[in-house]
Protein backbone atom coordinates (compact mmCIF):
# COMPACT_ATOMS: atom_id res chain seq x y z
CA UNK A 1 0.00 0.00 0.00
CA UNK A 2 2.15 2.91 -0.99
CA UNK A 3 2.03 6.42 0.73
CA UNK A 4 3.46 9.08 -0.99
CA UNK A 5 6.90 11.29 0.74
CA UNK A 6 6.95 15.07 1.10
CA UNK A 7 10.12 14.75 -1.74
CA UNK A 8 7.10 13.05 -3.87
CA UNK A 9 4.75 15.68 -3.14
CA UNK A 10 7.09 18.74 -3.53
CA UNK A 11 8.44 17.49 -7.28
CA UNK A 12 4.70 16.30 -8.06
CA UNK A 13 3.52 20.10 -7.05
CA UNK A 14 6.76 20.80 -9.53
CA UNK A 15 5.10 19.54 -11.94
CA UNK A 16 1.99 21.01 -11.86
CA UNK A 17 3.75 24.27 -11.69
CA UNK A 18 5.61 24.00 -14.95
CA UNK A 19 3.05 21.82 -16.72
CA UNK A 20 2.26 23.81 -19.33
CA UNK A 21 0.24 24.49 -22.48
CA UNK A 22 2.93 24.54 -24.97
CA UNK A 23 2.93 25.63 -28.71
CA UNK A 24 6.62 26.35 -29.79
CA UNK A 25 8.12 22.67 -30.16
CA UNK A 26 10.93 21.30 -31.74
CA UNK A 27 11.11 19.28 -34.97
CA UNK A 28 12.14 15.80 -32.85
CA UNK A 29 9.96 13.28 -33.50
CA UNK A 30 7.92 11.63 -30.66
CA UNK A 31 9.13 7.93 -30.55
CA UNK A 32 6.12 5.70 -31.67
CA UNK A 33 6.69 3.63 -28.74
CA UNK A 34 6.26 6.70 -26.03
CA UNK A 35 3.49 7.72 -27.28
CA UNK A 36 1.64 4.19 -27.22
CA UNK A 37 3.00 4.21 -23.35
CA UNK A 38 1.57 7.80 -22.72
CA UNK A 39 -1.90 6.30 -23.58
CA UNK A 40 -1.76 3.33 -21.86
CA UNK A 41 -0.97 5.75 -18.88
CA UNK A 42 -3.63 8.03 -20.13
CA UNK A 43 -6.05 4.97 -19.82
CA UNK A 44 -5.67 4.74 -15.83
CA UNK A 45 -7.61 7.89 -15.38
CA UNK A 46 -11.28 7.53 -13.39
CA UNK A 47 -14.23 7.00 -15.61
CA UNK A 48 -17.44 6.61 -15.07
CA UNK A 49 -18.98 3.40 -14.22
CA UNK A 50 -15.31 2.11 -15.72
CA UNK A 51 -16.71 2.68 -18.91
CA UNK A 52 -12.86 3.68 -20.28
CA UNK A 53 -15.41 6.05 -23.30
CA UNK A 54 -11.76 8.11 -24.41
CA UNK A 55 -11.29 7.57 -28.12
CA UNK A 56 -7.37 8.29 -29.15
CA UNK A 57 -6.94 9.04 -33.12
CA UNK A 58 -3.14 9.24 -33.71
CA UNK A 59 -3.55 12.02 -37.10
CA UNK A 60 -0.60 11.24 -39.25
CA UNK A 61 -1.96 11.68 -42.77
CA UNK A 62 -0.41 14.43 -43.89
CA UNK A 63 -3.65 15.62 -45.95
CA UNK A 64 -6.02 15.48 -42.73
CA UNK A 65 -3.21 17.58 -40.73
CA UNK A 66 -3.50 20.18 -43.77
CA UNK A 67 -7.26 20.18 -43.22
CA UNK A 68 -7.31 20.95 -39.40
CA UNK A 69 -4.56 23.57 -39.41
CA UNK A 70 -6.62 25.18 -43.07
CA UNK A 71 -9.67 24.72 -40.10
CA UNK A 72 -7.48 26.25 -37.22
CA UNK A 73 -6.33 29.66 -39.49
CA UNK A 74 -10.21 30.13 -40.22
CA UNK A 75 -11.26 29.79 -37.38
CA UNK A 76 -8.48 31.94 -35.67
CA UNK A 77 -8.50 34.73 -37.67
CA UNK A 78 -12.95 34.35 -37.43
CA UNK A 79 -11.91 35.02 -33.98
CA UNK A 80 -9.53 37.73 -34.73
CA UNK A 81 -11.86 39.73 -36.28
CA UNK A 82 -14.20 39.02 -33.44
CA UNK A 83 -12.09 40.94 -30.29
CA UNK A 84 -12.62 44.23 -29.05
CA UNK A 85 -10.51 47.35 -31.18
CA UNK A 86 -8.10 47.32 -27.63
CA UNK A 87 -7.27 43.57 -27.79
CA UNK A 88 -6.79 42.65 -31.13
CA UNK A 89 -3.51 43.64 -32.07
CA UNK A 90 -2.36 41.78 -28.83
CA UNK A 91 -4.33 38.68 -29.93
CA UNK A 92 -2.58 38.81 -33.54
CA UNK A 93 0.72 38.17 -32.19
CA UNK A 94 -0.18 35.83 -29.61
CA UNK A 95 0.68 32.03 -31.13
CA UNK A 96 -2.21 29.94 -30.34
CA UNK A 97 -1.11 26.44 -32.08
CA UNK A 98 2.17 24.47 -32.44
CA UNK A 99 0.75 22.45 -34.98
CA UNK A 100 2.94 23.33 -37.97
CA UNK A 101 5.70 22.41 -35.88
CA UNK A 102 4.32 19.24 -33.94
CA UNK A 103 5.85 16.16 -34.89
CA UNK A 104 2.81 14.55 -32.83
CA UNK A 105 -1.08 15.23 -33.62
CA UNK A 106 -3.79 13.77 -31.30
CA UNK A 107 -7.13 13.81 -30.93
CA UNK A 108 -9.29 12.99 -28.50
CA UNK A 109 -12.98 11.98 -28.31
CA UNK A 110 -15.83 10.54 -26.00
CA UNK A 111 -18.04 7.77 -27.04
CA UNK A 112 -20.92 9.21 -25.38
CA UNK A 113 -22.81 6.35 -24.86
CA UNK A 114 -20.72 3.37 -24.59
CA UNK A 115 -21.66 -0.13 -24.07
CA UNK A 116 -18.79 -0.93 -21.28
CA UNK A 117 -19.84 0.30 -17.99
CA UNK A 118 -23.37 -0.41 -18.67
CA UNK A 119 -24.65 3.10 -18.10
CA UNK A 120 -23.52 3.03 -14.40
CA UNK A 121 -23.72 6.41 -13.11
CA UNK A 122 -24.54 8.45 -16.41
CA UNK A 123 -28.29 8.48 -16.17
CA UNK A 124 -28.49 11.69 -14.63
CA UNK A 125 -25.56 13.13 -15.94
CA UNK A 126 -24.60 11.64 -19.10
CA UNK A 127 -21.77 14.75 -19.67
CA UNK A 128 -19.97 12.66 -17.29
CA UNK A 129 -18.79 10.15 -20.47
CA UNK A 130 -17.24 13.41 -22.09
CA UNK A 131 -15.77 14.15 -18.82
CA UNK A 132 -13.84 10.93 -18.07
CA UNK A 133 -12.25 11.35 -21.44
CA UNK A 134 -10.98 14.65 -20.10
CA UNK A 135 -9.30 12.84 -16.95
CA UNK A 136 -7.55 11.21 -19.28
CA UNK A 137 -6.25 14.06 -21.28
CA UNK A 138 -5.08 15.71 -18.17
CA UNK A 139 -3.23 12.25 -17.38
CA UNK A 140 -1.74 12.15 -20.48
CA UNK A 141 -0.97 15.42 -20.23
CA UNK A 142 1.04 15.46 -16.74
CA UNK A 143 2.92 12.08 -17.98
CA UNK A 144 4.32 13.60 -20.88
CA UNK A 145 5.50 16.28 -19.02
CA UNK A 146 7.21 14.17 -16.60
CA UNK A 147 9.18 12.81 -19.82
CA UNK A 148 9.88 15.87 -21.16
CA UNK A 149 7.32 16.42 -23.74
CA UNK A 150 5.01 19.77 -24.01
CA UNK A 151 1.08 18.95 -25.05
CA UNK A 152 -0.80 21.99 -26.28
CA UNK A 153 -4.43 22.30 -26.76
CA UNK A 154 -5.74 23.41 -29.97
CA UNK A 155 -9.97 24.50 -29.17
CA UNK A 156 -9.88 27.21 -31.90
CA UNK A 157 -11.51 24.56 -34.27
CA UNK A 158 -15.19 23.35 -35.78
CA UNK A 159 -15.40 20.08 -33.80
CA UNK A 160 -17.80 19.03 -36.57
CA UNK A 161 -15.44 19.79 -39.74
CA UNK A 162 -12.37 18.22 -37.17
CA UNK A 163 -14.77 15.01 -37.03
CA UNK A 164 -15.69 14.81 -40.44
CA UNK A 165 -11.70 15.15 -41.40
CA UNK A 166 -10.76 12.01 -39.40
CA UNK A 167 -14.13 10.32 -40.05
CA UNK A 168 -14.55 9.09 -36.63
CA UNK A 169 -18.01 7.36 -35.88
CA UNK A 170 -20.98 10.06 -36.23
CA UNK A 171 -21.57 10.22 -32.55
CA UNK A 172 -18.20 10.53 -30.79
CA UNK A 173 -17.35 14.52 -29.44
CA UNK A 174 -14.05 16.19 -29.28
CA UNK A 175 -12.51 16.70 -26.60
CA UNK A 176 -9.46 18.17 -27.73
CA UNK A 177 -7.17 18.23 -30.35
CA UNK A 178 -3.44 18.44 -29.37
CA UNK A 179 0.13 18.66 -30.20
CA UNK A 180 3.17 16.95 -28.76
CA UNK A 181 6.72 16.58 -29.01
CA UNK A 182 9.45 18.26 -27.02
CA UNK A 183 8.92 22.19 -26.60
CA UNK A 184 11.55 24.32 -27.09
CA UNK A 185 11.64 25.89 -23.70
CA UNK A 186 10.23 25.06 -20.23
CA UNK A 187 8.71 27.83 -18.57
CA UNK A 188 7.11 27.88 -15.17
CA UNK A 189 4.29 30.87 -16.33
CA UNK A 190 1.76 30.61 -18.54
CA UNK A 191 2.59 32.11 -21.45
CA UNK A 192 -0.89 34.24 -21.45
CA UNK A 193 0.18 35.67 -18.31
CA UNK A 194 3.69 36.59 -19.56
CA UNK A 195 2.79 37.89 -22.80
CA UNK A 196 -0.03 40.56 -20.96
CA UNK A 197 -3.07 38.62 -22.31
CA UNK A 198 -4.52 37.50 -18.73
CA UNK A 199 -3.35 37.07 -15.21
CA UNK A 200 -4.00 33.71 -12.84
CA UNK A 201 -6.00 35.03 -9.53
CA UNK A 202 -6.07 33.76 -6.28
CA UNK A 203 -8.51 30.47 -5.49
CA UNK A 204 -10.05 32.26 -2.62
CA UNK A 205 -12.04 34.87 -5.66
CA UNK A 206 -13.41 31.03 -6.59
CA UNK A 207 -14.57 29.65 -3.01
CA UNK A 208 -18.31 30.07 -1.39
CA UNK A 209 -19.41 28.02 1.24
CA UNK A 210 -22.54 26.81 1.76
CA UNK B 1 14.43 23.99 -15.12
CA UNK B 2 12.93 20.75 -13.42
CA UNK B 3 13.78 17.69 -15.08
CA UNK B 4 11.91 14.03 -12.87
CA UNK B 5 13.51 11.74 -12.40
CA UNK B 6 13.11 7.94 -13.03
CA UNK B 7 12.09 7.74 -9.09
CA UNK B 8 9.35 10.50 -9.61
CA UNK B 9 7.99 9.41 -12.57
CA UNK B 10 7.41 6.07 -10.98
CA UNK B 11 5.97 7.26 -8.17
CA UNK B 12 3.81 9.34 -10.46
CA UNK B 13 2.58 5.81 -12.19
CA UNK B 14 2.02 4.63 -8.48
CA UNK B 15 -0.05 7.06 -7.72
CA UNK B 16 -2.42 7.44 -11.17
CA UNK B 17 -2.80 3.41 -10.55
CA UNK B 18 -3.18 3.77 -7.03
CA UNK B 19 -6.44 6.99 -7.05
CA UNK B 20 -9.47 5.33 -6.32
CA UNK B 21 -13.27 6.77 -6.81
CA UNK B 22 -13.22 6.54 -2.79
CA UNK B 23 -16.98 5.37 -1.50
CA UNK B 24 -15.95 3.97 2.03
CA UNK B 25 -14.64 6.91 4.51
CA UNK B 26 -13.25 7.05 8.10
CA UNK B 27 -14.72 9.51 9.95
CA UNK B 28 -11.76 11.84 10.06
CA UNK B 29 -12.25 15.35 9.74
CA UNK B 30 -9.70 17.05 6.91
CA UNK B 31 -8.14 19.95 8.47
CA UNK B 32 -9.46 23.00 6.81
CA UNK B 33 -6.33 24.27 5.72
CA UNK B 34 -5.43 21.06 4.13
CA UNK B 35 -8.82 21.57 2.03
CA UNK B 36 -7.96 24.86 0.95
CA UNK B 37 -4.46 24.03 0.04
CA UNK B 38 -5.76 21.43 -1.91
CA UNK B 39 -7.91 23.99 -3.88
CA UNK B 40 -4.65 26.03 -4.34
CA UNK B 41 -2.99 23.25 -5.56
CA UNK B 42 -6.03 22.28 -7.92
CA UNK B 43 -6.18 25.50 -9.67
CA UNK B 44 -2.56 25.19 -11.51
CA UNK B 45 -4.42 23.60 -13.80
CA UNK B 46 -4.68 24.65 -16.92
CA UNK B 47 -7.66 26.59 -18.22
CA UNK B 48 -8.73 28.03 -21.63
CA UNK B 49 -7.72 31.59 -22.08
CA UNK B 50 -6.59 31.25 -18.73
CA UNK B 51 -9.97 31.95 -17.47
CA UNK B 52 -9.60 29.40 -14.54
CA UNK B 53 -13.59 29.17 -14.78
CA UNK B 54 -13.36 26.42 -11.74
CA UNK B 55 -16.12 27.22 -8.87
CA UNK B 56 -15.77 25.48 -5.92
CA UNK B 57 -18.67 25.30 -2.90
CA UNK B 58 -17.40 23.57 -0.03
CA UNK B 59 -21.18 22.86 1.37
CA UNK B 60 -21.08 22.28 5.36
CA UNK B 61 -24.82 23.20 6.15
CA UNK B 62 -26.19 20.30 7.40
CA UNK B 63 -29.71 20.65 5.89
CA UNK B 64 -28.29 20.86 1.96
CA UNK B 65 -26.17 17.95 2.79
CA UNK B 66 -29.58 15.87 3.95
CA UNK B 67 -30.94 17.38 0.40
CA UNK B 68 -27.95 16.27 -1.05
CA UNK B 69 -28.17 12.96 -0.18
CA UNK B 70 -31.62 12.54 -0.86
CA UNK B 71 -31.36 13.33 -4.17
CA UNK B 72 -28.76 10.88 -4.53
CA UNK B 73 -31.25 8.46 -2.67
CA UNK B 74 -34.10 9.32 -5.44
CA UNK B 75 -31.72 9.29 -8.22
CA UNK B 76 -30.40 5.98 -7.14
CA UNK B 77 -33.19 4.04 -6.74
CA UNK B 78 -34.50 5.38 -10.24
CA UNK B 79 -31.09 3.98 -11.67
CA UNK B 80 -31.78 0.70 -9.96
CA UNK B 81 -35.56 0.61 -11.54
CA UNK B 82 -34.00 0.70 -15.16
CA UNK B 83 -31.70 -1.79 -14.35
CA UNK B 84 -31.54 -5.08 -16.94
CA UNK B 85 -33.00 -7.92 -14.60
CA UNK B 86 -29.89 -10.01 -14.92
CA UNK B 87 -27.92 -6.59 -13.90
CA UNK B 88 -30.42 -5.29 -11.02
CA UNK B 89 -29.17 -7.80 -7.90
CA UNK B 90 -25.60 -6.59 -8.46
CA UNK B 91 -26.46 -2.95 -8.84
CA UNK B 92 -28.31 -3.03 -5.67
CA UNK B 93 -25.27 -4.09 -3.83
CA UNK B 94 -22.54 -1.34 -4.83
CA UNK B 95 -21.99 1.48 -2.70
CA UNK B 96 -22.08 4.17 -4.82
CA UNK B 97 -21.53 7.26 -2.43
CA UNK B 98 -19.77 8.10 0.77
CA UNK B 99 -22.31 11.38 0.92
CA UNK B 100 -23.10 9.52 4.64
CA UNK B 101 -20.23 9.25 6.16
CA UNK B 102 -17.31 11.68 4.28
CA UNK B 103 -16.30 14.22 6.18
CA UNK B 104 -15.99 16.71 3.64
CA UNK B 105 -18.36 17.56 0.49
CA UNK B 106 -17.47 19.72 -1.99
CA UNK B 107 -19.27 20.82 -5.76
CA UNK B 108 -17.38 22.00 -8.65
CA UNK B 109 -19.14 24.08 -10.67
CA UNK B 110 -18.02 25.68 -13.87
CA UNK B 111 -18.68 29.66 -14.47
CA UNK B 112 -19.38 28.57 -18.67
CA UNK B 113 -18.82 32.56 -19.73
CA UNK B 114 -15.90 33.95 -17.81
CA UNK B 115 -14.88 37.58 -18.27
CA UNK B 116 -12.22 36.24 -17.15
CA UNK B 117 -9.90 35.14 -20.46
CA UNK B 118 -11.62 37.78 -22.54
CA UNK B 119 -12.84 34.88 -24.81
CA UNK B 120 -9.70 33.49 -26.34
CA UNK B 121 -10.14 29.95 -27.27
CA UNK B 122 -13.71 29.19 -26.82
CA UNK B 123 -15.69 30.83 -29.29
CA UNK B 124 -16.02 27.53 -31.50
CA UNK B 125 -15.93 25.28 -28.27
CA UNK B 126 -17.24 27.35 -25.58
CA UNK B 127 -17.58 23.74 -23.75
CA UNK B 128 -13.73 24.21 -22.59
CA UNK B 129 -14.85 26.34 -19.96
CA UNK B 130 -16.57 23.06 -18.11
CA UNK B 131 -13.70 21.20 -19.57
CA UNK B 132 -10.95 23.59 -17.79
CA UNK B 133 -13.13 22.75 -14.62
CA UNK B 134 -12.77 18.95 -15.00
CA UNK B 135 -8.78 19.56 -15.14
CA UNK B 136 -8.81 20.82 -11.48
CA UNK B 137 -11.04 18.29 -10.24
CA UNK B 138 -8.55 15.88 -11.63
CA UNK B 139 -5.63 18.10 -10.19
CA UNK B 140 -7.06 17.87 -6.98
CA UNK B 141 -7.92 14.40 -6.89
CA UNK B 142 -4.46 13.19 -7.68
CA UNK B 143 -3.08 15.74 -4.69
CA UNK B 144 -5.73 14.65 -2.03
CA UNK B 145 -4.05 10.54 -2.62
CA UNK B 146 -0.83 11.84 -2.46
CA UNK B 147 -1.11 13.43 1.23
CA UNK B 148 -3.66 10.12 2.18
CA UNK B 149 -7.04 11.35 1.70
CA UNK B 150 -9.52 9.76 -0.67
CA UNK B 151 -12.03 11.59 -3.64
CA UNK B 152 -15.22 10.16 -4.71
CA UNK B 153 -17.26 11.18 -7.58
CA UNK B 154 -21.02 11.61 -6.82
CA UNK B 155 -22.89 11.85 -10.59
CA UNK B 156 -26.38 10.09 -9.63
CA UNK B 157 -27.22 13.63 -9.08
CA UNK B 158 -29.82 15.83 -10.61
CA UNK B 159 -27.87 18.37 -11.83
CA UNK B 160 -30.87 21.56 -11.16
CA UNK B 161 -31.51 20.19 -8.09
CA UNK B 162 -28.10 20.24 -6.61
CA UNK B 163 -27.18 23.46 -7.92
CA UNK B 164 -30.81 24.96 -6.39
CA UNK B 165 -30.06 23.19 -2.83
CA UNK B 166 -26.73 25.45 -3.10
CA UNK B 167 -27.80 28.69 -4.41
CA UNK B 168 -25.38 29.21 -6.88
CA UNK B 169 -25.66 31.79 -9.75
CA UNK B 170 -28.46 30.68 -12.42
CA UNK B 171 -25.78 29.91 -14.99
CA UNK B 172 -23.41 27.91 -13.30
CA UNK B 173 -23.09 24.29 -14.64
CA UNK B 174 -22.51 21.91 -12.23
CA UNK B 175 -19.21 19.28 -13.47
CA UNK B 176 -19.61 17.34 -10.09
CA UNK B 177 -20.07 16.58 -6.33
CA UNK B 178 -17.52 15.12 -4.35
CA UNK B 179 -17.01 13.31 -0.93
CA UNK B 180 -13.79 13.66 0.54
CA UNK B 181 -11.32 12.50 3.42
CA UNK B 182 -9.80 9.28 4.29
CA UNK B 183 -10.35 6.03 2.84
CA UNK B 184 -10.97 2.90 5.06
CA UNK B 185 -8.84 1.13 2.76
CA UNK B 186 -6.65 1.44 0.05
CA UNK B 187 -6.92 -0.59 -3.52
CA UNK B 188 -4.60 -0.46 -6.69
CA UNK B 189 -7.86 -1.33 -8.84
CA UNK B 190 -11.72 -0.29 -9.09
CA UNK B 191 -14.16 -1.23 -6.74
CA UNK B 192 -16.06 -1.74 -9.57
CA UNK B 193 -14.04 -4.17 -11.37
CA UNK B 194 -13.31 -6.11 -7.94
CA UNK B 195 -16.95 -6.50 -7.41
CA UNK B 196 -17.78 -7.90 -10.79
CA UNK B 197 -19.74 -4.56 -12.47
CA UNK B 198 -17.03 -3.87 -15.15
CA UNK B 199 -13.25 -4.80 -16.62
CA UNK B 200 -10.80 -2.48 -17.33
CA UNK B 201 -9.64 -3.10 -21.28
CA UNK B 202 -6.35 -2.88 -22.94
CA UNK B 203 -6.06 0.67 -24.25
CA UNK B 204 -5.04 -0.58 -27.39
CA UNK B 205 -9.13 -0.63 -28.26
CA UNK B 206 -9.47 2.86 -28.01
CA UNK B 207 -6.69 4.11 -30.53
CA UNK B 208 -6.93 4.66 -34.09
CA UNK B 209 -5.00 6.18 -36.49
CA UNK B 210 -5.99 8.53 -39.54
Amino acid sequence: MPSFSDAFRKELLTLFRWRRDVRHFRADPVPPDLLLWLLDVASLAPSVGLSEPWRFVIVEDPIRREAVRANFSACNAEALACQDSGRAALYARLKLAGLDEAPCHLAVFAEPDPQQGHGLGRRTMPETAVYSALMAVHTLWLTARSVGLGLGWVSILDPAVIAAVLKVPNNWILVGYFCLGYPQEERDAPELESLGWECRRDVTVSIIRR
